[in-house]
């Protein structure tokens, strides 16, 4: 089992599987057969000692619960798993034993197995993000023409189409996203120094051990970066940007659900008590993590003042903080994935539509003010819009007939256009053109 | 199993039960059974339908995997949790199925399940804490005598004694602890109000049950306070003010065990590739508690802003975040608590006083100050004592005894004082007073 | 000026001038003044130049942004300060210059000066809190019996008062006050231990000129707390805290204000291009706050890691923190409290009844639940109930209607409790003495 | 002046004068004059109108505080800034007046103001990143054969030199100025939308005036992104993580620099009380910038939840959280530009070896097990290390020779490796190869 009561809605099984005790064995053990075959092959070991550790470099049967205890006597996993695997490859054959994690150090170990870790994640997520705006895409194109309320501070505006908003969800996803994959890409670098970051111990074998054993494990070579955590760091802070245009979304989603409002509603989730609710549940695990998120990054930021070649606490800090976001982000996009779907969402045009008539035209006051401004100035214009405003919200009368009853106004804006100023279609500016911009 | 690899840093196993599935499950399962039987007491629920809640209310066998998945659809665990009770119920008395969360929302058991949990993690700090300042006021005594360098911004500065040291991380730790074993009890609060918050569901029976249920669980009876979460929030940001505490300690105590200073030894822990290290395990240990602490604490504030009757979202966010916080804490304590002890701390009085020697004397210029200022005035005096410190660096030579051999100073300060000037036994102030207060 | 256009939205006038250069110069000067004034009364120094120094201790006419500057030398502005008050009374008196801040270091007069602002700062954040609270508790005793939605992740459920809502947001501030108020008085403590924290330098006059000190500036005297950072710490964190509740009030106002739902109105705010629109500003003003906090909360946290005496960084990092976070707190209060004002808030009593009727009862299905259940079961009632809420939701029957028109809901509800079962007033539970609860 | 007193550890005067009132001031005037002119020239609005716009549009004799104040109100400044113009330009020329601000919206204003405003400070902030990576490569090539302790969790390690040391600090920020370089050129998009992003108010003209205006900016031209903020989110999160990178460098500092290990000196500041004192004064400003860095980095995410198409909060959560974070950037870079500088640091080579010298060759422990292991195996090595190193601290005899001294060992072992086993030259591995990768 790898999703937990305490954590189940701030992340998924796929991300779970990947932080978990089994996953980050296997990950530490592959360092080390890496590590022993490339030795092998630079004839730094016996060939024999490779095969060895290799063959017992497997998490299943490790006790797991021990060597994480034993991590809070030495500060790293790293010692009681090389422990464990010295001991196995000690019962298959002595002489091997003397060979494992030759010339590493736990730094090695503990950051080059996250690094895969974080290969892996990046697939899960990777799929996910494609779902989803490969929906918000066809949604987009699907709902181009659907005119919707604009609305600025949460307050009535004038219209934009749900193509628009779904475009403007997509293009943040899709910078984001760009931005999630470059920093996943700048973390797939070998972590190999030995105790100081200078391979010392191997001697001269550290530079071809350093480049082999990137090539086995499929990562880059770059020289040892044991407290330059940016790396890292910057997977974290873009998981941060990612979500927070996640949470956006989901923010939007959220709001459109509202009874009053009405526009959508997300598949729903049910309630204890009352039978009637259809729950933003997606959006409420999306801006769960969202919550989350900034205070993850700030930790991870905080961590990377790491002292010499070793920190004390920076790095220790770094596991949970970084496992947390990755799969905050994960729970928030699979969340929204499963609802911004085509065959899930349910849009309500009839009621995006009769919100705005709801307003009975008063979001058109900015148009109305473009119309008089040039002859009238801004003072004048500004008071008469307000007028009619006023006059409008306390009778229900149609904004457009009572701009057309005021002789001052109808003075200055021709009648037909005056009849025609609350027609939403009329006052979309470039809303597909930008639309379109924004998909491509 | 309670620790994970991935958290093994970061929590205790004592810690990892309270927020293990299974006491979380048990947690829910008390208030459903606690809220069963004091309905029945008030003859809201028949008896026998206590009774068969009461029994089936037992987390062995329930699958929290299960629970944990359908939390991701239903936005909480509460809901699959009461099916699966009822489930239980009912299959030994249909008839008392029909009474399992009576009047009860989601909401009502997963906060306060969270509540109970707060409850018993609280003992297990306190138990830590008592066991942390008890050593350090030892401690403090034993070494009320002890001088060593004080140090400001790292740099030498005038002697303190390590009593003092000591005696000001007590009594920060138990401002702090007092702080926190308050803000514990500020959250010993029922959250009992229904869908709403007003026990609409239970009619005339809401006010009684809600103070029944209150007392059936040692809790607080105030009235539903859903969506305004300080009673939690303090318990985060207290615990951060506690962990700031336990960082200062870290800190200054892995400064301390620095080869170059080397006036303590933690018990230390090893290395996978160095035998010769003494590594401040605890420290870092307390140090990457106090690096993800300010993150989390910020992660619940933001969270704080829950709409209306129940947030999306913002309440979502609260269990990762509150458990990770205490476990944090309580990681940091742990880790302190077990090398801050007499029979395991090494302190080298020796080098404390050789430190003070190594700068020469050059850390009592305050003092020369003091001396000479009413004399010759702050300019003159400060020209002096810097040319003093500089030939003493440059040479070797004590600052006493280059003060002695410039006459400007010889004429001003009598001869007796001048020789005694960097005697640090002379130069602690009311460093013991101060420490005593401290420890009262 | 004390408001500048990058942070207009972030302060106020009042809590923007204790922050002022012109301020923090003039507490330092205070804390001089009194130090000299203490000192001379001791007999440590000549009263004459108490008198120089007290007379000298004037922040008109010195040059701040040059003292500004001289802070990024030498780390602190207190160096320049101290040397800008000698050159004063040395102009005026050269022997008494030579006393100028005898016996104290710069972090003495930098902290307490901070301690003195801070202690303004709370007067004025107090002035606000009550006038706050003076109109929640008004404003909720006027809306006692006003029915409205309650809603739960956003979505209608079963009804609230008005009264309750604001009797919640009341009394989680309240709770918020008591805590910000003892977190000031913990602040409220002199910071004086010269270098070290011994007062070594003023020899056996250091625990007289402490306590004396203390008392001139109405203060508590405690052993110098130099890199013991909790009693500035914890008035942030509850800073935090309050404006979380303060937060929540925000978030529901703006809610309301949607025009979608319309049951409040803030006085408004306008817009550059559209006369139409009433935006909720004090709410924005204070989610600004908002999100700016948790922040600002950690940030100060993080510093909470001093070193030894006096701390590299953390230190340095604590005024533009606490500032800022005390100036956000007080202008989402104030913002708050000049709108929710009984004079300024538009409360729509008959819109809130209208979006109770608007979902034609279906925020009952948990009262039908309730008296179905006993006798159906769990699953037979909640398929019913889910049957009645679909019907309603497609013909926009009322709810109680179409549970009327069900012979297996007939059967069991009697009729004069169906016909009554979408009545609000009904199903307010224990709101009312809830309210007064809240409010005592 | 730029510089308030608060702030004075925390900017710049350079950057201080980028969000001073009159750059903002001047900044959103800008705007309105290149809209002014874009539109005349493209027929939108008379010539004669941008020639008076563009005349006015001088920040000189704004009453900035009153803009400020009036910002309360209306929860921007543009609206009173809008309205000043609008009353110079009517000053001047009535008509001209009604085409202030044509078709733009505030938040077009305020945000590509502040656009402009980050444009200048990356041009700052590349200055002195220049600066800094110059000398860290000069000082690199100086040191590149300097051996000093490598120290991994504080304690003492194998050896590095002191070139490995900056150059890591160099590709560290090279890496993070190439990411806040390109984040700075992802932030220069104008912000041109109108009311709700369509621009509509402009008709078929919004496209063109959009594109105009871009390119008379020198802003790139892309689809209004009101309520999506990744593209200054981008910008302070990596200036979070390149300040992680100066911190790591101001910790290394400020550790080299402590009396006990005395291997640097920064320029150093003084103290009001210990003219003895050398304090890392630029360490210090750069650690409080890095402590407070991920708090406003994590304010600024929170915000990025903007609700549909204008937010309520998290956009006024902006100006001061960015503007405090660069600030915070830039402070933090000048302060470690102006003393990590081969004019102005002190390195003592000679310190750095006899630091090296104090271990007696314990350092060399791991050498000794690789050489050992081989043939003894994991265990026997170990035990015989261990016991060597025990000696070599209770004798202060040289590791070298206590090996020397033990059978087991010279068996294995040859004798003239033994003697230069703790020759930090031979015991460099690959320092000076990846040294100069690190430069590349």
């Amino acid at each position: 089992m790898t999703a937990h009561l305490i954590d189940s809605l701030a992340t998924t099984d796929a991300l779970a599987a990947v932080f978990s005790d089994s996953f980050l064995l296997q990950s530490m053990l592959d360092f080390e057969a890496a590590l022993a075959r490339v030795e092998a092959r630079l004839g730094v070991i016996p060939s024999r000692a490779a095969d060895a550790i290799s063959a017992a470099a497997v998490a299943d049967g490790l006790d797991a619960a021990a060597i994480a205890r034993a991590a809070r006597e030495s500060g790293t996993p790293a010692i009681a798993l090389v422990q464990a695997l010295v001991a196995r490859v000690h019962a298959a054959d002595p002489e091997s034993a003397r060979f494992v994690h030759w010339g590493a150090t736990s730094q090695d170990v503990v950051d080059t197995a996250f690094i895969l870790a974080l290969g892996r994640a990046h697939q899960i997520l990777a799929a996910d993000h494609a779902r989803l705006t490969g929906s918000l895409r066809q949604l987009s194109d699907r709902y181009a023409g659907t005119i919707m309320l604009g609305r600025t501070l949460l307050q009535a505006a004038p219209p934009v189409t749900f193509g628009l908003k779904l475009a403007g969800w997509f293009a943040a996803l899709k910078r984001g996203w760009r931005r999630v994959h470059d920093a996943f890409g700048e973390s797939e670098v070998l972590q190999f120094g030995g105790a100081v970051g200078t391979l010392a111990a191997l001697g001269p074998n550290g530079v071809p051990v350093h480049r082999g054993l990137a090539e086995e494990l499929g990562l880059k070579a770059e020289p040892s970066w044991h407290t330059h955590r940016d790396r890292f760091a910057v997977v974290i802070t873009n998981c941060g940007l990612y979500t927070g245009g996640l949470g956006k979304i989901a923010r939007d989603l959220s709001l459109l659900m509202q009874d009053e409002v009405g526009e959508l509603v997300e598949k729903g989730g049910g309630s204890s008590s009352m039978p009637h609710k259809r729950n933003p549940v997606a959006s409420a695990i999306a801006l769960a993590a969202e919550t989350r998120m900034p205070g993850l990054v700030a930790a991870f930021l905080t961590g990377m003042v790491q002292e010499h070649e070793r920190a004390v606490g920076g790095w220790h800090a770094e596991w949970p903080t970084l496992s947390a976001a990755i799969q905050c982000t994960g729970a928030a996009l699979a969340a929204l994935a499963d609802v911004v779907d085509d065959d899930v969402l349910t849009v309500d045009t009839d009621r995006m539509r009769a919100n705005i008539e709801e307003t009975h035209g008063v979001i058109f006051a900015e148009r109305a003010m473009m119309l008089l401004v040039p002859s009238l100035g801004k003072e004048v214009a500004s008071q008469l819009v307000t007028d009619a405003v006023q006059h409008t919200r306390a009778t229900g009368q149609p904004f457009a007939a009572v701009l057309g009853s005021m002789p001052e106004i109808a003075r200055v804006i021709p009648q037909a256009e005056l009849q025609n100023i609350d027609d939403p279609e009329a006052y979309l500016g470039a809303a597909e053109a930008l639309r379109v911009q924004m998909l491509a």
